[in-house]
């Protein structure tokens, strides 16, 4: 499946935005734990094909995602497959009001509207 | 001045994202606007330092964007003085509830608080 947005068939990447909201008295321990993440953790998204991956935290909470992948549903299956991912997300849930799911669950790709290399 | 977030000292370029908030009832004419961005406007963020910039649209009216430069600061400035850049964002105003200040004036860069390359 295509992400929303460009047209970008000449572009084989896909570049992707979620976001996505941490509980607000949780943020600080969300920005201390993404400063220090798995090594294992790294080297499954890179397996799994997340490229140029950063996360943003504004002061509301909200978390916004920015990545490349040459497609992101694989990417993001590899990672659901991945044992270290659901052990981290494991850890990640009670950081958010998500009323269960995993925070990986709840990544919705925003819509591209522009882009210039 | 440095962008808010991770170290990167070994790492000169800067990953910066910001949100905006467009007028829920002007989104699809902001949609619009980004798909047909003048060639000028596009001509100018490239001198001025802007790569890799992406602007995202969520369902209510949220912008993300995301670029890559070696300093936001500088790269910001030198639109500000772009002519094509007040013309374009004189536009865009309409689009906002900014009490009166321009968009890119509104930019405010999130913390980086994860990055995997």
């Amino acid at each position: 499946m295509c992400p929303p947005g460009l047209d970008r068939e000449e572009d084989p990447l896909q570049r992707i935005c979620f976001m996505m909201r941490v509980r607000p008295d949780r943020a600080e321990e969300y920005r201390r734990r993404h400063a220090d993440v798995w090594p294992e953790m790294r080297a499954a998204l890179q397996a799994a094909g997340w490229h140029n991956y950063s996360l943003f935290l504004a002061g509301d909470g909200t978390v916004v995602g920015y990545l490349e992948c040459e497609d992101f549903d694989a990417a993001r299956s590899a990672m659901e497959a991945a044992e270290v991912n659901a052990r981290w997300q494991t850890e990640m849930v009670p950081l958010f009001d998500l009323d269960g799911r995993r925070p990986d669950e709840a990544m919705v790709p925003l819509e591209e509207i522009f882009h210039l290399d």
